[in-house]
């Protein structure tokens, strides 16, 4: 059986290679994946999946970081212009750009798989030796690309639908597909667990295209697991003070940029906590409108991060007083928005390990990192659809899938090696899900 | 002579009516006043004056706070499209836009007038109230409004040329009629000094249309003068940093927005000064480029200002160096670029004491304020004109034309009763112009 | 009459220089002046007047800046070694060193004259050429010193007590002698306002010896009044917070010092103000224990100022809101200590008028500065007694006695020709009162 | 033999508990040692070791934060009358408290043992059941403390040096036995090691009385060796600027406690560093004269940490910068001092392995801990030696003395076992000296 799903597998990478660069050509950022979720919405209903879209994936009130609604507006407008499925397009509108296939097999465990699908906010290198611009298919769609492989996870998840759904007779148990938005940003899975998808899941899976940097990675195809991330919480503050003539009448201004340069300054001396490494940054400050007005409004864009969960709260505790005091010392008001949060991604050692073996022992065409537990940067929510299926005595893991890339995540002249990538991710994943409902549940 | 001016200017009255409002519905903001310009130029040309336009008007390199090309190029479009004058387009391209009509009468002394003809960066209000738009020439160009009345002054400075043609022969001595642009930001003046043409003028003289606020000003149609503003340096601050990402290596970043941080902070508490009242505002800072990103690039507008420009020059010297000792504490580099600057308008006494008189024992329709030198606050470019003429030993004053306003200077419903205000205005101007001209050099 | 009390005054010479440089050589500063308040108290009753002393003077709770309890009982015992009264001292103790001496002279209006008596903060100079070292009479207690003349103040008191004791007969009305305590600082005056010695007073008088800066000062010994001075408001803020180990687990403290830093910065950063000049600083600040433990601990002692009641009043609430908010921010508590208060000393017109008249028609050995209401810079909590008085519809005015001083007030080196200008100042107090009581009240 | 050394070492027992209960008594704090080094120096001299006191033990030059010269003259004359040695004093004055006994037995290696003597600035506590007091051993002078072992370890040097000599014709090699001053604040190494002691030293070994917290702990009675400590830099920062009247011409000041808080705020937020966990504290500032002065002058005591030794070099640069650019900033002069230093404290595994061994095998009472490197917190200014003797290729490492504690460590009710940890440690250092001069070098 094994053989059969590498064949299929294999038999794919021309297609998906087709779906991917479809989908980096016609990029989309969080919340904006309206042409992309339509489509593979049509695709996962075309096989026979059983699908759900819009309102039915995504919580409404738990989607952080959601543009506004002019924006989403005019984006439905170019997503309905570039060719977006008009069946499914309205149900997505209004930033619900979720998309769930399902499976039942019957009796067995429920397996969960999660493929982000959005781009980055990044204009696309259009020099003749970046290969999406000379084979055609880079970005048409200005600020926006597919700087991090989401459009390669987006046509791997498609692939893994093809190849479970081939092999459903030999399957015992339940799989749901998750094409997630917003993943920069770690904006868009909490609406997912919000809305109840990953209750009653056994496992949960999900796979991460990385470039090769060390010797060991050079000689393997996909990680087990993963481990060492930051918890984060992302937070928009926003000041709100009185403009007044700076040189008229200073004393009748309330200085919002004067209360964000104070929380600025206090935000970056939050104190250094011994029990977790820790980290914060203002990415962003804008404030006030003209160099004679005292500043009425500023807002500042900050996350903050924690080795450990508490190490995360300790430094959002901080930064809400500090937010707040800054403030009031400038008789402002505030505003604290919650805009994205991950916790630690911590891949379970019983799954890691079963997905070695089934790399070891069952797959021919899959080498498997010799270190389980690969270390990975940076922060991710897909930890909160881990978390959620961890604190229900559940498994999860993130896969690397280590490919070729022309640079590095999130810049400009990213690319991935998708004819290398495409298919062995499909059959590491699709070969996982196989051993899970061909057995029954782990014994953990 | 003098009723014969008072009665040349009444009949004016429709004419610079119209004129004001063709270019209050035409609002240009400072250096895009192409449009503006080459139609000011085109009528004096009309009025048989001697007229120079473009970089013979204006010193380029002593333009501050000049827009970049692109935007001058597009404005060039729109002016053109808007109804430019086709001859003197060309030679105003680039942000050229001052325009000087030349008088000569022979011997005497030489009179400068200067009028400014740019709008603010404003959006008009739209609402059927407001006179402009109920009676069609609010504003058409997104973003600029003539919210100060400039577009008065210029209609003003086209009916005194008028009057001035037409008594031509009374007149002994040379007058220039400036129209100026960019005073918004005080931004303009300096590029006409630096031309060298208010070299060798005897008198200088604006006016300023300005709403009523006291009993005095009710019963009053101008001032004689003026005092009481405050010398100020505009300044953009940027600072160079160096991006990293905030979780992975934030040790590797410069971080701008933290120097401008510090900067802010230490800005705005500069000492204050036992010998001059002060001011300061950091009134926009913009930085960051990412949530996640160390930030590598902030700018700050700031101004200062002082009640003696001993006072300024000590919070600009202030300024300067918290600026470059907090770019140099983060390890970031920065320029200081000088936007605009002022100096203190003190009109003088006996010229003063002439437009009074002139007012009071000649002119029978414009009633002069009690109090010669009426305080005004705010910071004017004119004062670079005035400071040149003094120092030559000439004379100069700034009118305040009291009229009925609809909203404060600078407000969105800003309008103001130009069949009152502009008649009026080239009455007293011209008529003091020909007080010195058909006299003779004033006996100091 | 006038020539009498002339006669009287310079009769006194040798013996108020007496008592000057007594008070002088025994400094005693704010709430210490047990030495110089008993022997006050003695010599007043040995004149014959009613003698009020301690808490029949001050109002406990009124006294601002009071030493804590130890240095007060440490005083004590020091003021008795150096010969302080034995009858009075006892009443003194704790901090009650403000005198009180009536002299009631049937139906007439009230005067109250007030002398300060504290010392200064200073070491006292001991090189050969300051003379108060050289002839023996520089001050032996450490750390305090007469450097602001409130010595010869002392004496004049005394002086002009003894005069008008002499001339009684010819008073009608009654006349209050108040010798304050700790005026540096601007801490006494309201204990004695508060305790009602103002109330009912018509006319109050003060006199301050000012070394001559002008040409007019050189020519003048006394001034009939002053203004000018700024409203200020003196606090000590506290804060407090938690230690623990710098290295070892910083995130379990709570860093005093750090909400102190944070509100210094905002402090000099108070906005400035249009309608009244105004001043902030924080003049000193010490905070935490050792280099290597998080600060619990951080005091700050700073003033504010304003031209106006008003603007005082504004720098005063951001003061608190800003020392309120550093402290949340950091998660301390805090306190703010009123630590001395004055507001703004205008002199009343007719009471100059009539002193300047006194000098000039009545005198003949005091020359009245032309300028009536000379400027005068600084805070003095005189204003205490003189806004008491003029809510009334009393009048009030500070004299500035003129003279030679060796050095700037305040400085280690001070001393001032006390042959030349105590006799003067018993002069003209003394004449003034005698002006207002032989007559009867001013006519307003 | 092994025996012998135990039997030797249990006999000193009252002894050392003696000498450690005087040497408490007579507590000293860094460079003020003069009675505990010249009496250790006068015992060694008895026992007949060579004996090197003064400028010969450390270099002028190399002692950090050491205190100015009126203080060790002061000293010098407390620690004379307190029955310090009269003929090693003289050689010992003026902060030269380091005392080196040298035992030489023909060819071998060389061992250098090293016991710190200093106190802390701490106020020994005088309630009855501190032990110390109730016996009639607390400190006698004041703020200063035995509140860290170093007494014990004094006592314990003595104690190794008189076993040692006991056993010399079993030595092959040479012991040096040093005495440090002022391990407190990591001031007092570095002078010896830059005096050349420990150049061609093979081994060095040093112990600190420890309390014990684990289980672990309390079935040992001491560990091989430690790791974990950070490395530090502890430095002054003094800010140099100009008073002035704060109300009458603030401008004319340079506010070099403005300055000192500019850096406080920007020290407390150094970025966080990816590759090194770091620390900053600003653990005292003071600064101003006077409420109404502009602050002249402004000190903080800081220090810098890392965990690696680049991450605390990473520190102080940035801390340099900071404080260079704060006083630039507001037109102040500064100096930086360095007050201490230590590096990382890292013991070899080949010489604890080693020491273990001969705990385990040879001696009947010592038990070893089974973690041979047990984490410490904290910096030691061992290090610096450490790293002189590791630089050569020879071996170090610092054992813990575990027993029990009153309290933790710095605090004023400290006290220990004496009884039990003297005679320990004596045995298990004596132990492992014999163990390396009886048999020759190691072979790494």
């Amino acid at each position: 059986m094994y053989s059969e799903i590498e064949a299929l597998a294999e038999g794919l990478t021309e297609k998906l290679m087709g779906i991917r660069r479809d989908f980096h050509k016609f990029a989309e950022s969080g919340w904006f994946e309206m042409r992309t979720a339509s489509l593979i919405a049509r695709r996962l209903t075309e096989m026979g999946f059983e699908v759900l879209a819009g309102s039915d994936v995504c919580l409404a009130e738990s989607r952080m970081g959601l543009p506004d609604e002019d924006e989403l507006e005019e984006h439905y407008a170019r997503a309905k212009e570039q060719g977006a499925d008009p069946q499914f397009l309205p149900r997505i509108k209004g930033g619900f750009t979720g998309v769930l296939g399902i499976l039942r097999c019957g009796e067995g465990p429920t397996v969960a798989l999660r493929f982000d699908i959005d781009a980055l906010g990044v204009n696309e290198d259009k020099t003749a030796d970046h290969r999406p611009f000379k084979e055609g298919f880079s970005s048409v769609n200005p600020g926006m690309m597919h700087a991090c492989g989401h459009d390669g996870h987006a046509a791997i998840g498609l692939g893994v639908a093809e190849v479970l759904m081939a092999v459903k007779d030999e399957l015992r148990g339940t799989v749901k597909i998750i094409f997630q938005p917003a993943e920069e940003g770690v904006r868009g899975a909490k609406s997912i667990v919000d809305k109840g998808h990953l209750d009653g899941v056994d496992y949960v899976l999900a796979c991460h295209i990385t470039g090769r940097s060390t010797q060991e990675d050079r000689v393997s195809d996909t990680t087990a697991g993963c481990g060492g991330s930051l918890a984060t919480s992302k937070m928009d503050a926003l000041f709100y003070g009185k403009s007044a003539h700076a040189g008229g009448s200073p004393e009748d201004g309330r200085n919002a940029l004067a209360a964000a340069g104070t929380a600025l300054q206090n935000l970056l001396a939050i104190p250094r906590n011994s029990a977790s490494d820790t980290r914060v940054n203002v990415g962003t400050l804008q404030g006030g409108s003209g160099r004679n007005v005292i500043p009425e409004f500023a807002k500042m864009e900050l996350e903050v991060r924690g080795k450990t969960t508490a190490g995360n709260i300790y430094m959002e505790q901080w930064a809400q007083r500090i937010i707040k005091a800054s403030a009031e010392m400038h008789d402002c008001t505030y505003e604290v928005k919650k805009m994205g949060e991950a916790f630690l991604m911590e891949s379970d050692l019983p799954l890691m390990e079963r997905i070695a073996k089934v790399c070891r022992e069952n797959l021919k065409t899959v080498r498997i990192h010799p270190q389980l537990r690969r270390e990975s940067t940076g922060s991710e929510d897909f930890s909160y659809m881990m978390k959620r299926v961890q604190d229900q005595g559940g498994q999860a893991s993130m896969l690397r899938i280590l490919t070729d890339t022309a640079a590095v995540a999130h810049n400009s002249r990213f690319d991935f090696n998708d004819r290398d990538a495409l298919p062995k991710a499909v059959k590491v994943l699709s070969a996982v899900v196989y051993d899970i409902l061909s057995e029954g549940p782990v014994k953990n």
